[in-house]
This record gives C-alpha cells, sequence and structure tokens, in this order.
C-alpha cells in the first residue's frame, strides 16, 4: 500500500443519468448557476463503474483521475445505482468521493439502503422545473464551492 | 432487533461546538437565514455523546429522539471529534445521522479520517465574518430543506 495521493482532476463532477430530459436540465442549471466545472455523463451503471475503474469502454482512460463528486440516480440500466454505490464505497480507491443519490424515488427503502451504503447525501429530484433547477444549483454550489473534499486515495490499490 | 421506526424528533439540530463565539454566530446565521429548526448545543465530546446515547447528565432523555443532523466540531475538551464521529457512525442507532464536520482544521489528515469514518460532508469554517454567516446558512438549506434525511433506526438496539 502506497501513500495516498491527490490524483484527481481538481472538480470533476461524474453524472451517472439515463434519463435524457434530466441530463440536459441538470447540465442546464449548473450553467445558469455559473458551475462551470467539466461534467462526464454516464448513462447507466456499467459506464459509470467502466469511468471510474478504467475498465470496458474506459479501458484506455487513466483510472487515477477521479471526480470531486458523483451524481448518482438509482434507476439506472444494466447495474443499478445501489449496487454501483456500493462498488464505489467498497473500494480504496473511490471510497471517499462524495456521493449524491439524486432520484425521483422517495421511498424508504432507498433512502436507508443509500445511507446504509454509505451516500453523502439523497436528493429527491423536484418535478417542478424550476424547483429542479434551483435544486441543482444549491446542491452543486454546496458540493462543488462550500464542502471541502477529501484528498483521493487514487494510488491505493482496490 | 425489531423493526426501524422514525422516532426522531423532526428537524432538531445537534450542534457539537465549544468554541462560544463560534456557537453564537452559527445560531445567528441560522436566524438571519429563516431556519428555524430546534437546535440543541453540546460544547464537547462528552456531552454530545451523553445526549446522543441518553447517558450521563442526559440519562432521564429518551434516546429515541434523535437529530436530524448533526454540526461536529473536531477540535472538542474531553473527547474529540474524531471518536465523537467514530461513535455515532458505528453505532446502529445513529449511524445514518448525516453529519457535517465543521472545523477550522485544512488538515488533510483531519478530511481524510472524517471521510473515512463515514462524515457525510466537511466545511472549513470561513475565517470571515460575513462568509461565515454565508456559509451556514447555505449548510442548513442544503441539509435541512434540500436534503432527504434518512429514517432513524432509533428502534434497533446499539
Amino acid at each position: 500500500m502506497r501513500n495516498s495521493m491527490n490524483l484527481n482532476t481538481p472538480g470533476l463532477l461524474l453524472l451517472v443519468e439515463d434519463n435524457a430530459d434530466d441530463e440536459e436540465l441538470t447540465l442546464m442549471a449548473f450553467e445558469q448557476g455559473g458551475i462551470t466545472n467539466p461534467v462526464v455523463v454516464a448513462r447507466d451503471g456499467v459506464e459509470a463503474l467502466d469511468y471510474l475503474f478504467g475498465t470496458g469502454v474506459y479501458c484506455d482512460r487513466s483510472p487515477d483521475e477521479l471526480p470531486a463528486l458523483i451524481l448518482l440516480d438509482l434507476q439506472l440500466p444494466r447495474i443499478n445505482g445501489l449496487e454501483v454505490l456500493q462498488r464505489i464505497k467498497s473500494s480504496r480507491k473511490t471510497q471517499l468521493i462524495p456521493v449524491v443519490i439524486l432520484t425521483t424515488s422517495n421511498e424508504q427503502q432507498d433512502l436507508v439502503e443509500s445511507y446504509s451504503l454509505g451516500c453523502n447525501s439523497y436528493i429527491q429530484k423536484p418535478v417542478d422545473y424550476d424547483r429542479f433547477l434551483n435544486v441543482i444549483q444549491q446542491l452543486g454550489m454546496y458540493w462543488l464551492v462550500i464542502n471541502s473534499s477529501p484528498p483521493l486515495l487514487a494510488a491505493y490499490d482496490e
């Protein structure tokens, strides 16, 4: 085990979202809120994990470059959000990255499982358009400006 | 083990802070930001744990009433913040409560240990007065209005 190293791309945000409308709205909210951080979009659970661990379609990517924040939908094709969360929080390399669940679900079961698996925050997507924009802007401001992210342990083995 | 029950006092906030000035500023920020949630202040680590687990000076309190959010300083008398965090996150009863570290420390070691022990967020207290007020207001808005708190497992044994 080597020492920790901060190898994350500063301020990179990984948005895991399969709904094209929600993706567009989220990116628009960031733009309107003056949040200029680079955003990578993964459209299902497999793509998200491939991005994080440098596998599959992302096998050429250096897995040492990690996002500073992950916004994670729960209902995802191929591998669902809870399993993605579990994988993120059980790998030494990714476990400290703040993960915000962003979902339409308000099921108590999803809330309990998400927090139990170690999500940092859980946001229910507002149905109302203006409120959605506002919540995404506040979320971006909180996690990308106010919160101090941990240095990522990219140099640890999984 | 019984089923989970939501026995938390809605919106109660536990502020663990030994610095009287910071306590006053935090409460003032909430007031000015229109955040009217009840706040309990614990002024050292022992008091915080006694409050949460219904022991010591709080032995007459029902430990089933839990806060919806904990703001936790790191440099605390008697038991330090990291140990308080470790106790919160290792008890089934309290482990899902969102904990925001609120500290003057910007030591990487504190960041890594706090996130490793399961803090939900880590805020470095701004030195500037106006910025301090602003950050606390945004923090309160995010965690008490935008974030969905988990139902608390107050009925589980520790």
